[in-house]
């Protein structure tokens, strides 16, 4: 599982970073480099001379370092983007360990062959393995998500809505579904040219693009696109019976969606060639005719919006105030209101002061095995009304958005008083009449890197490593191979980690034991499996109250 | 699986690349280029220029373009080693169908990024991309075979001894145990200068190295290493009592050796970092440091040898004279004794003639499914009466060797009237005053590529793809994700493959039917699953008369 999450955020990452390299070189005209500055930020952090470089030139070099981490056959020579973002304590620590991975796909190769029939068999040195590979997934995950910022932009507040009543009946209404942006970016861009269509074929307010699981928390953050719903409910977005295209990338897309869409008028539309669906019409997807295929795709829903059945339409009247966007850049600009000369000395005064007790970083699925959406929740006013940050990625982003915790009113009635001080100080002086959301949208599952940079600054400005900090991770329906290579890099980067739901891993004494309590000797972070919610935020107190006695503050 | 099976042939082939890297670079003292000859036929292969080169440099630039093949990241660019060893009619149709790997590790994490959940869920797609994966598999091994050819020394005829009375209980018994030949070949030279310190010890006969699997495969083509057993057996070994270590590298190694081997005085060592076992004494094995290793290994049996408990020593008197050492340029230097000018004439005529009806190699594991070795011998005895050449690799090499089916005898007994006269001719020829073995030894399970090189000689001789000739795999006892891996990419290069265990695909009906229908119609290769031997040896022999009927021949 941690070798399939590594390759699938990488798969992402490599692409991303391909057409980076392309754009580089003038080869995708419908893309550009929309953040200079990260991008010679980014450049600086990989020691990539820029002197006398036109930006593309920088482009270029910036993907091609990049993909070096995927191309190093020197085991002594680790990956480029994890030796830039994590403190040296933790990259040495890790070194020591021989985990780190000194390329991502020889690292997904290595545990492959390892886990082969008849080669390693002893447990530390498998899980070792396999956090090598989790540590592959991280750095993967973490140039993903900076070279998307680069290329459409890094992400800063936003007010927009959520949940499934997102969905207008007239408009011709085209979700967007899975994980990578590189088409979902150029459809939200297209559809603004094709409105007239929409509204010509009988769309009174033209194109509505909504967004599904993290395709849908990519534009959510960017456009401000809202969000119909996340992983587990995707079907329901098409159960309204308004729902014209639901188009997908890669990954947590239910292979039911065909079905589903058949039931109805509604277009699925598989765009990767490496992601097909049994029933689902494909129309193939490459960065060189970004704009003919999304043209093709608006065209689809607004066709299959004429064959609507209004007999069918029943969308509830659901939906939340949303404010989303809290890269780790957006938060350091809104705290810099505050102070420009040291902006992470509020926060970090407050740290200390005990206004704020600590960081919660929520990430991960839903699964079947809970309630949706119900243990985020619960986990995340337990853990507010004791004064902890909170922050959320992915499906957990999407069900705080859903449920109305992204928003002032959330943060006015769960809040502790001396979190919700803070936040108000904040929200305030960047402008917003009032606090910052309850929990801060940091981005889909690939983004959980922002918050290690946010975590890294905040070690780096201590001197301690991470897992000094008091910041604690929760992924309350971790479920996705995806997510425990996220879980897993969590734990060896030093952070207590709950899971609320059991891996598979209880065959094995040896294994969740050093899950528990060995990994605690060496990385200091470890994981907390509890499935009740409540017991889980309890737990997660108690952590970020210890971590605080260890700091002596 | 077929992920898993490519990563685990290419990790070895790594390994053995890097290693060749540094030889290049005169870093390894223990190591040198015995086949020059090979080098620079490899380095013609390769498109590697050696003119005014030193040796050690073409040895440098060969293992660096090698290794390209785990680098590449244009997708467009296909592997090295495929495109300069299949027919290029083959290339071209693999090419077609987007099968071809570009770079063996992303081809891996490819495919478990697209099996990750949510992603590819359309059969055909998911399983070309496996099929992608099994000819990343072809590749690795192609690399690791030729290019251990080179460290190695190339496989020539050698008669030896196979099955467990090879073990000697007046000596020091030391079993070598796994794939990767990098150890053993450094054991082999140095248990020689140290076979006194092992008569001092007390074992009159000095040091008995005897080989398991295919590491056992690797040193009893290259050294005539007596082989003790194949895969499902590799316990009974430490059973016989006299076995003083059992040293393992690589795959096929069961995790209960060192439970069994604590029963006995037997050390079982581990060698690799990335495959160690639960209570197997560790000793860390670098090629920089391979003879003091290969030292300290041999010291660890020396001394268990004099802790022997000689009531527990039962060593069944079973063993068989077997011929191996059947690499392809093997086969062709038999055949030019009849040829000189053009070897593969005297084949290629007989095959036409009808005196060999078609070729049909037998790769693959042992499987707990199956009374061990039993199918391999009921097929092969029905495919030689019809007068059939038999290749084998692996355990199936192994089964072969132990039951007496590689040596003259053999040929005399079961071959029919026309194979045994061409099998005499050869081998008279060859100066072994009677037929070759019954069964031509090619190697371990990473040299299946040694059969395709041949097979590739032979379509490129008679101008047509690999799936006109009637030549077939069979895999009686396939386990391993290796198997699965080899078996995909015989269907993928055109040859019609038995298993004779039934692969866990059976919960879908288009894969099922994929694999032995659809396959066919994709690239001439298929899947014949047939658990009962007695019908797939009559199966296989009705494909090839087929095959030759569609040869006209």
């Amino acid at each position: 599982m941690m070798a399939a999450g590594a390759a699938a955020h990488s798969e992402h990452g490599r692409h991303i970073a391909l057409a980076m390299q392309k754009i580089g070189k003038g080869l995708l005209p419908a893309y550009r480099i929309r953040d200079e500055d990260k991008l010679y930020r980014i450049a600086e952090l990989l020691d990539i001379d820029t002197l006398g470089k036109e930006m593309l030139e920088v482009a270029y070099d910036v993907a091609t370092k990049t993909l070096e981490d995927y191309q190093n056959q020197d085991h002594h020579k680790g990956c480029h983007w994890i030796s830039a973002t994590l403190p040296d304590k933790r990259v040495d620590l890790l070194s020591r360990l021989g985990a780190l991975p000194h390329n991502i796909d020889a690292t997904v190769s290595q545990i492959m062959a390892r886990t082969h029939i008849g080669c390693d068999a002893e447990p530390k040195n498998v899980f070792l393995g396999g956090i090598r590979g989790a540590l592959a997934d991280f750095n993967g995950m973490s140039l993903a998500t900076e070279l998307s910022d680069v290329m459409f932009g890094t992400p800063s507040p936003v007010v927009t809505e959520a949940n499934i009543g997102v969905i207008d009946k007239d408009a011709v209404n085209i979700a967007v579904n899975g994980h990578n942006p590189l088409l979902s970016e150029i459809i939200c861009d297209i559809a603004r040219d094709m409105n007239d269509l929409a509204k010509e074929a009988g769309a009174e307010k033209g194109i509505n693009i909504v967004g599904i699981c993290c395709t849908g928390n990519e534009v959510m953050m960017r456009h401000g696109v809202p969000l119909a719903t996340n992983y587990l409910s995707q079907e329901m977005a098409i159960l309204t019976g308004a729902l014209d295209a639901m188009v997908v990338d890669v990954q947590c897309i239910m292979p039911s969606l065909p079905q589903v869409g058949n039931c109805f008028h509604t277009e699925v539309i598989t765009t990767m060639d490496e992601n097909k669906m049994q029933g689902a019409r494909h129309i193939s997807f490459h960065e060189q005719n970004a704009v003919e295929t999304a043209r093709e795709v608006i065209q689809c829903a607004i066709n299959a919006f004429t064959r609507r059945d209004p007999n069918k339409i029943n969308i509830p009247n659901v939906k939340q105030t949303a404010v989303v966007g809290f890269s780790s850049e957006a938060v350091i600009t809104a705290l810099s209101n505050l102070d420009a000369v040291d902006p992470l000395k509020p926060l970090v005064d407050n740290i200390v002061n005990g206004n704020i007790q600590g960081v919660a970083l929520f990430a991960g699925c839903n699964s079947t095995q809970t309630v949706q959406d119900e243990s985020y929740q619960i986990i995340a006013k337990t853990l507010a009304a004791n004064n902890v940050l909170l922050l959320a990625t992915g499906c957990g982003a999407g069900a705080f958005a859903k449920h109305g915790l992204m928003n002032q009113q959330a943060t006015e009635q769960y809040a502790g008083d001396s979190l919700k001080a803070v936040l108000t100080q904040i929200g305030d002086a960047a402008g917003l009449n009032g606090p910052l959301p309850l929990v801060l949208h940091m981005g889909s599952c690939v983004d959980n890197s922002r918050a290690v940079t946010l975590a890294t600054a905040l070690a780096n400005r201590l001197g301690v490593d991470l897992c000094d900090l008091p910041v604690v991770a929760s992924a309350p329906e971790a479920m996705s191979e995806k997510a425990i290579a996220i879980a897993s890099w969590g734990v060896a980067i030093g952070l207590p980690t709950h899971l609320g739901t059991i891996p598979q891993v209880t065959g094995s004494d040896v294994v969740t034991e050093l899950m528990q309590e060995g990994a605690k000797d060496l990385f200091g972070g470890y994981f907390i499996v509890e499935t009740d919610p409540k017991i889980a935020g309890n737990k997660l107190v108690e952590v970020i109250k210890a971590k605080r006695q260890g700091l002596g503050i």
